[in-house]
């Protein structure tokens, strides 16, 4: 296999990245707009060759995703291009959470602060910068809402062309909050998989189009990965006791962890135990099904969930979520939709951060796991909050509203705070 | 007069902040929850007595507002308390959107990265420290918006009660966005001006209360004077040519220039002369109109604009706007709510950055002021960015959107994208 979609350069400027390697059988190939092994069809990843890192070093880098920079497939040059500069969101302490859960030491990791208000920021942002480098010239996405957001500003603040595909049954706040950048969007009346299918099929046939969560998945998964660098970073360089991840496709999960163990090995953290859980909602959990039945492989099964930005039902990157879980004596647990606006709430009403539907999965599985001894109440954990309660406000919209409407009178007022 | 909120306490922590003056007579009195002279009735403003700061502490300082703390009305040790901890934005270098206006050299200052994605977190902050110090225990605000989301955000974070008080028509998202956050929040039946009424007649009531932009308005105001302070850091410590501000009460435009002037007299960043611009929606711009007409006076007018975040229609401050445009030698333009849209679509379509319409304003106010010849095309520009487009998504509902709807193939979709 060779390197297709860059013909005009012999070597490619991916940073410490050094091939592409299936996760499955374990082949290598060099890198190259690839996501699938041609022996085995398994999923691609990258591999690296990092040189040496010191925290000073990333400390005085820039404030965003690309202080990591010598840690993505990213040339180092990566900040001088433009793009959205997302990351080095907020990790707050979170005592009255806590409190309220009957656990010791919490934190949130706010992502809601990225330029476009969710986790796709990171992702996108090193999709792009390696699909620069792999030579594409339009970036597109199949996306139920944060992924489109983000591939359409992204794309905007680059002056690149964008496609993005999104089921037309999308959630008003997410169809004009990508429209508004002026990229191509379509949609398409069929579900998120019928979306996802005809972006593969236009993949192929596009050489210069850079599906991030298709064609470039490898290099964009990556960029997951600064969610864990951060969390660690932020924590004074080192790593928490346990940390809760919400699962959708599972490849954040698998990448935070990746993160945790690449600083381990880098001497950047110090090595230590750490419990990585997984959180889904009930009307799409198949990975914590999974995981509950003991199970290696993952059952798919048809989303009905208000946690649309997790409603993958056959989520690829399932069995590595179960095996990182696994391995670090976790678990995987599963919440119902009522449970998910009570987690939004909870959060909202403790430590004023207004999360979308994951970010309530997150919450109230975190709850769960405390409620049913899974998740140690000692020891110190870490919630990640993906994106923002401003994209899905009818999660709450029968749930909160105005405690009285009154009559302009101060009396008026007083009666209704009195109630 | 004397304190009276902080019985408790001989002596107030508000760091630098010495004694509240005012902007009309010079009367000084003691810090205090004051926000009018008892001689003239004029606004209040907080005097300082800087001490030894250096850049070099600044920067080593928290990553939000609190890096300033040695400059604003707040305690040394105003970080350990919990809040929102706003600020530290992205100060973006926007070469697309300077090509399509035409200037040489651009930068948009995105305050929709705050915690509830408006600037109006900066000045909640600081109200909400000051407000700790003066006694008070409940956070509150007559609002229409971004300030109603920020109040309760931190509310909620401190674990203070708000009351938050909205006209009952106010828009979807921005009362959902207040809500969650599960303080007392009150609709009125009223518009901004009945609501604001009922607040300052409350707050004479109840003096555990702290009403954020009404009786300890003179701390929250300087809130805004970190916009200056980060766009001087972000810029490497130094002024630019030439700013544009929004305009509403006005006064986030004169702490901008506050704040650089304060940095010029602490030796922070060299003295230079710079030009502030206001920006006026013109169905609200009863500072545009005074500044053409030669005036010192403000006429109040009834506002009529979809820019409703800056739609005061007796601003406060117009006239310390007007003293300050006209003294650097800015000016202050409107536009029409059309080219408010216009701006929105301009500013994401080239940058990425979706800005509510107060940020139409801004971009299209630039826009005309390029135009008309009044702001140097040639000089360094930076344009303020204050809140976030998906809470006022209604402006744009009808101009974007999908650039078509087609059934699930391939062949539809490269029809669409061909047309």
């Amino acid at each position: 296999m060779t390197i297709t979609a860059d013909p005009g350069h012999t070597t490619l400027n991916l940073g410490p990245a050094r091939a592409l390697t299936c996760r499955e059988c374990g082949n290598q190939i060099p890198l190259a707009p690839e996501f699938a092994c041609a022996e085995c069809f398994g999923p691609l990843e990258v591999s690296y060759e990092f040189g040496d890192i010191t925290r000073a070093e990333i400390e005085a880098g820039p404030k965003s995703i690309w202080r990591y920079r010598k840690l993505l497939p990213v040339p180092s040059d990566v900040d001088a291009y433009p793009n959205t500069d997302p990351g080095l969101t907020r990790l707050v302490k979170a005592d009255r959470l806590a409190a309220a859960l009957g656990v010791k030491s919490l934190w949130v990791k706010d992502d809601t602060g990225n330029p476009t208000h969710s986790f796709k920021d990171r992702v996108v942002g090193v999709a792009l910068a390696a699909a620069r480098q792999l030579g594409f010239r339009v970036l597109a996405c199949p996306s139920t809402g944060n992924l489109a957001n983000a591939v359409a500003a992204a794309a905007a603040r680059a002056g690149w062309e964008s496609v993005v595909l999104i089921p037309s049954s999308l959630e008003r706040a997410k169809v004009l909050t990508t429209a508004v950048y002026d990229g191509a969007l379509i949609a398409v009346d069929g579900n998120y998989d019928d979306v996802n299918r005809l972006a593969t099929e236009l993949a192929a046939e596009h050489e210069d189009w850079a599906f991030v969560n298709v064609n470039v998945r490898p290099y964009y998964a990556e960029g997951s990965k600064t969610l864990g660098y951060e969390v660690a970073e932020q924590l004074g360089w080192r790593l928490p006791d346990q940390i809760v991840v919400p699962v959708a496709s599972g490849s954040q999960l698998t990448k935070v962890d990746k993160g945790f163990r690449e600083l381990t090995d880098l001497g950047l953290v110090d090595g230590k135990p750490y419990r990585v859980f997984g959180a889904q909602a009930t009307g799409c959990s198949p990975v914590a099904a999974a995981y509950k039945a003991g199970h290696d492989v993952v059952t798919p099964v048809k989303p009905d969930t208000i946690a649309r930005s997790l409603a993958i039902g056959a989520p690829a990157d399932g069995p590595y979520v179960l095996d990182v879980v696994r391995r670090t004596g976790g678990a995987v647990e599963n919440v119902s939709d009522e449970e998910v606006v009570e987690g939004i709430r909870l959060l909202a009403r403790t430590e004023g951060i207004f999360a979308e539907t994951a970010g309530g999965v997150t919450v109230a599985t975190a709850k769960k796991l405390i409620e049913t001894g899974q998740l140690d109440p000692e020891a110190e954990t870490v919630l990640l909050i993906t994106g923002d309660g401003l994209k899905t406000l009818d999660a709450v919209e029968d749930k909160v509203g105005p405690r009285a409407t009154v009559p302009p009178s101060a009396d008026a007022v007083r009666r209704a705070l009195a109630d």
